[in-house]
């Protein structure tokens, strides 16, 4: 079988920009697209069935089979040769055992994302892929019969880096983004979620995802975006929550005219409204212990000699609480409707994506930090399809592999190669805990 | 003879762009082609000859020609009949009246540019162009026999908005931009200068213009680029100086990283020092009555979920001369670098283009003033070809046309019909004063 370091290999060159070394693989573009084929080649090489959704998502399924040498073979028999899953999940629900585990029935979910930010880095998404199915490999060699379906997800669009609504993949396969609102979104080039994907030979059907149905459980394995365990001296944590997180547009309008030949005092320039903007943001943040930050920014017309008509500006914001993220937007919004007073702009403020806290599932956190040997229960300001699912009512978890470096989103994000493997072999044994 | 408002109308639909009514003619695409294309048909319409050179400026000719019943007419038969420029200009050395004119021989050019910033007015420009061709028809519907050659000149990449620097074609004609270093250009795509033009069927070879060497005096036309003619209740005014102006690149460099994951204070942000530049800039510009200007922005990788790594920031700054010019980008820059020590982040400021102030010809621009009873003499913040040939040592003058928004570089920049043709009989009565 393929290597976890051999699959890494294959991976580093899709979508790496030569000069930055950082990764452009954005959803349903080339580069991305190379990634799932990387994705169906490596399930099929290890004889896993992908199935698809309407929205491009994947699971490539690691059925229960009947072996002579295996106990319990009548059951598992009966379970293989239902070819719906949901049979499969019913035939299954009685062999419970008397672990502490809750569920014992239904498929368990891994997996993780293969898109990038652009310029992002190598880790974020595909070491969840990647571990999957070298997780997988490891139970296999060690000769271990799953007594459920395993599947390794691939959710499309996890970033937003393209259609500006992060964890789109699951949030329409969950049914928390109507298809008729997904349906409307384009990308910075104008194209139309459902005409890229088409062009990437999907053929859309959007909606919640029968992929799904059966899930029991989902533990997504996940580069950390921080550096909590470098200093925690670990390579391997389990998640607690993820933040309150959203999105939102900061439309500044003001009126273009010309650099040189209009008089300071005669100006509305919605740059200086976005700029002071940026800065309350800042500190707004600094102030609540919580995080803003204005990343993406598009300015009308652009260019050097014109006072720019419109300034687009997306704030990220994130608090550890929504009462929390709801008055730090608050704030950050008076302060620039004040200055837009003052600069002769307006402002239009629009929420894109806003994400409640999530607890990931208490006692399934507790029981992978239990099978991996009291593995630390940590918080992260990301979010995660994890999350969605979670949100979904599928009792989710993350495994969260040490970043050195504990940058993401950049070139610099970093996963030294034990550690990756040391995530492998937690996502093994956390696979054997809930599957034996 | 097609009217200016015919012209006019000609002109309107070309690069307009439906939703804002503003125009996007970037030199050497589609949109400035056709007007390139209207200009070649106005000049073959009239039987003026159109001359190219390397750069793809061109200067559509009216040489003087002998008629039955024009006195002078040995000479001028003979000047007509010498093809190369410069051997017309020798012949026509002797002519010089009595007048209080002070050059009597060599080429008027009259015009401007066709391109524009992107979603830019439909005047900055056209309207040189246009009147030159029009006030012709009105000295020639006089029977007005000029005794010098008359070229209607188009100046490519005028606002700098493809390649970066303004008066691009203007510079290498007067070999204020080498060559080398314009070969070095590319647009924000990448495509470099040369293969722009190349795309466009011009045969590049920058550099000294032959069209320019025997010029004797450039009147350029222009819609004002603020409210002077307003205040004075004037349609048209003569330019006394143009202000000294630059363009300064901020690259503004810190760590990509994550927006949610990374802690405020272990950020190295390039947008908070850009936006305080960007204030820094405007507090400056009014302390020293100056202008500072930051239209432009280019964020790596401008993504909502990131840090960016880069912050590009174009800074536009005007000031009456060079020494106070010099004192706004230091105090800018001083300021930029102070906050850049405390964001973690770096700064590098390339100066991209520097005019010194121009002061246009003043004897042209009294002999103007008083051709035209007494037009009030201004001065402008913006920068022009004709401030470009001025510096080069061709005696330059500028004639404006009231602008009743005061609006340039903008969808709501405006000239009145009844102001444009005011100052297409300007310019008629200023070419009939130098060529008679």
């Amino acid at each position: 079988m393929v290597t976890f370091e051999q699959m890494w290999r294959d991976l580093e060159p899709l979508g790496r920009d030569p000069t930055s070394a950082g990764y452009r693989r954005a959803p349903f573009a080339a580069a991305e697209r190379e990634c799932v084929d990387w994705y169906v080649e490596e399930a099929r090489r290890r004889g896993l069935d992908v199935e698809w959704d309407g929205q491009g998502n994947a699971v490539a399924w690691w059925s229960p089979s009947p072996v002579a040498d295996a106990p319990a073979s009548s059951a598992r028999a009966a379970e293989s040769a239902a070819s719906h899953p949901a049979a499969a999940a019913t035939l299954s629900g009685n062999k419970g055992s008397a672990s502490e585990r809750r569920p014992t029935s239904g498929d368990i979910l891994i997996g993780s994302h293969l898109d990038s930010v652009d310029n992002g880095g190598a880790f974020d998404g595909p070491l969840g892929v990647a571990s999957s199915f070298a997780a997988i490999d490891i139970l296999r060699n060690q000769s271990f019969r799953p007594t459920r379906r395993i599947g390794v997800a691939m959710f499309v669009e996890e970033e937003g880096s393209r259609f500006g609504i992060a964890c789109l993949g699951s949030r329409l396969a969950t049914g928390q983004l109507r298809p008729q609102e997904a349906a409307e979104l384009r990308d910075r080039h104008g194209v139309f979620l459902l005409d890229a994907m088409a062009e990437a030979g999907i053929e859309p059907h959007l909606g919640p995802s029968p992929l799904l149905r059966d899930v029991a459980e989902f533990v997504e394995l996940h580069v950390e975006q921080g550096r909590d365990l470098v200093h925690r001296n670990r390579a391997v944590a389990v998640a607690s929550v993820s933040w309150a997180h959203g999105r939102w547009r900061f439309d500044f309008t003001g009126q273009a005219n010309h650099a040189g030949a209009t008089p300071m005092q005669d100006r509305q320039d919605p740059m200086l409204t976005y700029a002071m903007t940026a800065l309350a943001a800042n500190k707004q943040a600094r102030l609540a212990d919580s995080r803003a930050t204005f990343g993406r920014v598009a300015v009308q017309p652009n260019v050097t000699n014109a006072v720019p008509e419109r300034v687009q500006a997306w704030l990220d914001a994130r608090s550890a609480d929504a009462t929390s993220l709801d008055a730090l937007v608050e704030s950050i919004v008076r302060q620039a409707t004040e200055r837009a007073d003052r600069d002769g702009t307006s402002l239009e403020v629009t929420a894109e994506s806003v994400s409640p806290t999530v607890e990931f599932d208490r006692p399934l956190a507790q029981q992978l930090s239990k099978i991996l040997d009291g593995a630390p229960v940590i918080a992260t300001g990301a979010g995660h399809d994890a999350g969605i699912l979670q949100l979904a009512g599928i009792p989710s978890a993350m495994l969260f592999v040490r970043n050195p470096t504990g940058i993401s989103h950049s070139p610099e994000e970093r996963a030294e190669m034990a550690d990756c493997l040391a995530g492998v072999a937690a996502l093994a044994r956390v696979l054997e805990g809930l599957a034996a």
